[in-house]
């Protein structure tokens, strides 16, 4: 297969990449450094990496942000990235990808932990994460040409467990290649709707 | 109590100020003809909206639309709708309203069916809905000042059914007053972080 992978550098992307370039042609798309580049908060600038890049049999997508601010001090602008990067930068992928997937392809993006076990400080990433969730369930009802559509959840991970552990309070992280078997069966399976939860 | 009902005017509105104007002081939130008016896909619009009223002690929202498109046919600008008012209008009602809902008061916000039970063309309204839930579950962790927060999820009405119910093949229609109680139960109860189910 020839798979589009966003967010490849990343501490999950390259577990990623490392599981599917075993078996398959991967093109890594990113802010810098990439195959192709790409700003997922920008629609032109996924407009012009799928035109690059042009067909595929899957797009997964590791990439995506939001701040993290307690609830007493998110603002309507803090709040904004998680729109704009991890909920909107997801589903225009998605949206804006549709005609470069070939039938059968599929789409793979990352929700998260936090909106299932919430942690202080989360909100915003929470609430980009149930959106992504709902709208790959909702989705994937009506995918044209046997595409399919999910999401992997995961935990916080070993990885960047020194850096942001203190806000996973008793979580228990897991390896990120733990995480990555996840896309592969989203990439390599036959299931289509799922939330798969590495937990 | 003292509560805000923004979308008054609405088929789910109605009942919710019928239920609540009972035993409470009301005012009506609304694009026109209501006690205050308010477009909540503006910020500013929302901020005004607040001065206005004060402080309260429930902020109650029943407003909030999505584009229904296929997921082939919906395009970022269509998907738009769902984000600027069933989503970011939603909880910007709770990132601008902390301040004006009194000690151990409460928002209620809506979200809906679809998000669990998917329907053609639905995926933008349950992209909004599940950011919604999710944004909730997270927030009541670190509410200030013991305010809850709730949302209500309602199956599709039966007062609705006449005009939208060729979408919800097979759905069994609820009764609109039942789901107004949700709202009672989340206004006048203990609980926070939840989302009532009506369906």
């Amino acid at each position: 297969m020839k798979i589009l992978i966003i967010g490849a550098s990343g501490t999950i992307g390259r577990e990623i990449t490392y599981e599917l370039e075993r078996n398959h042609e991967i093109i890594r798309a990113g802010r810098n450094g990439a195959d192709v580049q790409v700003d997922n908060t920008s629609a032109e600038s996924i407009r012009n990496m799928y035109e690059k890049v042009g067909k595929v049999d899957a797009v997964v997508n590791a990439s995506g942000g939001a701040n993290f601010a307690s609830v007493s001090e998110l603002t309507p602008e803090l709040n904004e990235k998680g729109i704009e990067s991890k909920l909107k930068g997801q589903i225009n992928l998605v949206l804006l990808g549709m005609d470069y997937v070939n039938d059968g392809g599929s789409f793979t993006l990352t929700t998260g932990v936090m909106m299932d076990d919430p942690i202080p400080m989360g909100a915003s990433a929470a609430m980009a994460n149930g959106g992504v969730k709902a709208f790959i369930k909702s989705a994937s009802i009506e995918m044209p040409r046997g595409i399919r559509i999910n999401s992997v959840s995961p935990n916080i991970v070993e990885e960047s467990w020194e850096r942001i552990g203190h806000l996973f309070a008793g979580f228990n992280p897991v390896r990120a290649d733990k995480v990555a078997r996840a896309f592969v069966k989203s990439v390599e399976g036959r299931q289509t709707g799922q939330n798969y939860e590495v937990y």
